[in-house]
């Protein structure tokens, strides 16, 4: 590895765009996350260690961003630039940075499955915002970035929801609180918190997800919810097993898409008896995620689940299995003109 | 002071009511709360200093308990033990410690405004339950002293929400878990918080006060409500006044409540010009509340609301500035039989 790994939430360089010897190339990635986390529809997400987006993207002579290729879990996702997540990020970082005669080539990997409810969408983002800031060496703040990413999130998903990318970009379990300033709380991760996320091979749309919910929850699960919330929040930072555990629950979404989700009462059963905190569906699914508390419990909550929907559903699956991702964004190998 | 003041949150002394030396006399009292706490509608809940309601308890010769004589704000309460709150916690307690030959007298002191939404039910509740497990020296344990208030204030007000008598017990600042087992999830307490309470000369009542929210809530109101939950105890946990002022905002109920505290928008506004850290309805109004940090601003926000509910709405105020209360109930000037 030539350029060493470096964290990017906060960037690592300044400068800008004019400036001598900005990078030639630039490998970034950033990890799938996990929407919602139960409780918290639009507001909690967590990163994984597994699987991930990823970019590599160099100075072009062309002004703009071009996407060359796509690679991976391609699926119909669109390489015109304003309607690609990473590309459109890209952009609004060259747009923020007044850099208008900046060319930027990207090569994308998706490796995080399309339309499973992972974040695939937000790390593209991601990866496209911090790419293009790492090259031009633009040199913007996290939050900066963030904002970036979010207009790339909604370029390619349609949704501004920043629940996804801000766990991508940041790493770690993050509070997104709604408006427009885009306002992150990084919430503590404890050690022994290893996540596992099944993805069956099924395939729903966010948008009827979003349908299935209607305007109006009932009173009463509201209050569960924002008890919930709270009690989730209080047990990451007291590191309370038992109250993390009672809090990952989901009364307001998940009894309306669950049910787009064949398998998914036995997957949870599986999960729940070797030893899960917690199992509910991964952002708007139909991934699903467990919480665990070590790896093994994990490997084991895995193996359940997947076996759950084989038997039930005869769905195969992915399964990833990892502790929490705390790094988030990634800039890898990268080669300066100077190098 | 005889018996000096001990804490019963955690009861001090153990035994059950048949032994000998039982508590002649005990005065119990126990403090205000604020439910609520603006985004933790059912949920949330903080003890103030002042007011408290109190009450003397002594054992009786005739079986049961018997309401003497209730001082105060009396207004409407009635003294059948079976539907004051302090008289049904009370038989609570010997109920659940088997003590069907104990006799219980109290004399019940209402300190708390009826009606202001400051959790005056729960706070005879709460000294109702806790005198009568010092009389009889039932040694309950915590959990089950808040069972026994909760029959109490369920008795006394028609509602068996806990987030008034939790405070009201414990002290300090509390989650409330929805659900039959009561969890109690008790919260940092900064230590420049302090709380200013203001009740207006006006009169509603908890039943219309719930009537009016309905059965539904705006998804989006919704989400920003369990954002806002989950804010405030990392606000509380990370000391972080930002995010905590932030926080205090009630986009559920207040819109729906506030109209009918004359007044209640230039109290707002002068409460915030003065530095208030947030602002809303103490649990079902009239009464309204800000948190602050430091004395100094507490008393100038206090100043502040009391002009602007006169101003406005030619409405009288009582107003108490206090920081949170640690303690919860307090047990005072016990003494014993041996004494």
């Amino acid at each position: 590895m030539t350029g060493g790994r470096t964290r990017t939430g906060r960037p690592t360089r300044t400068g800008n765009a004019e400036s001598a010897g900005a990078a030639a190339a630039v490998r970034v990635s950033a990890p799938a996350t996990i929407g919602n986390i139960a409780c918290g529809f639009d507001v909690f997400g967590m990163a994984v260690e597994q699987p991930c987006d990823a970019v590599v993207a160099r100075a072009a002579p062309e002004p703009g961003v071009n996407i060359e290729r796509i690679t991976g879990d391609v699926g119909p996702i669109p390489g015109d630039p304003a309607r690609n997540s990473a590309g459109a990020a890209a952009r609004a970082v060259l747009e923020m940075a007044g850099a208008d005669s900046a060319g930027l080539a990207l090569e994308l990997h998706k490796g995080i499955p399309l339309a499973g409810g992972m974040g695939g969408s937000a790390s593209s983002a991601v990866v496209g915002a911090v790419a293009a800031d790492q090259v031009i060496r633009a040199g913007l703040s996290r939050r900066q970035l963030l904002r970036c990413a979010v207009a790339g999130e909604l370029a390619g998903s349609g949704s501004p929801a920043a629940d996804n990318v801000a766990p991508a970009l940041y790493g770690g379990i993050v509070l997104v609180l709604p408006g427009k300033t885009l306002q992150v709380v990084e919430l503590p991760v404890p050690d022994e918190l290893w996540v596992v996320v099944v993805r069956p091979h099924l395939e729903t749309r966010t948008e009827d997800a979003r349908r299935v919910l209607g305007e109006h929850v009932p009173l009463k699960a509201a209050v569960t919810q924002w008890a919930n919330t709270a009690a989730f929040t209080a047990g990451l930072y007291a590191c309370d097993w038992d109250l993390i555990s009672r809090s990952i629950r989901d009364v307001v979404a998940e009894p309306l898409r669950a049910g787009r989700i064949p398998g998914f009462a036995r997957a949870r059963e599986a999960a729940m008896t070797r030893g899960a905190l917690g199992f509910s569906i991964s952002g708007s699914g139909p991934s699903v995620f467990a919480l665990c508390r070590g790896r093994e419990t994990a490997e084991d909550v895995a193996a359940g689940i997947r076996w759950a929907f084989g038997e039930t559903a005869a769905l195969d699956c992915e399964a990833y299995v990892s502790p929490v991702n705390r790094d988030g964004v990634r800039v890898e190998d990268v080669k300066a003109e100077e190098d």
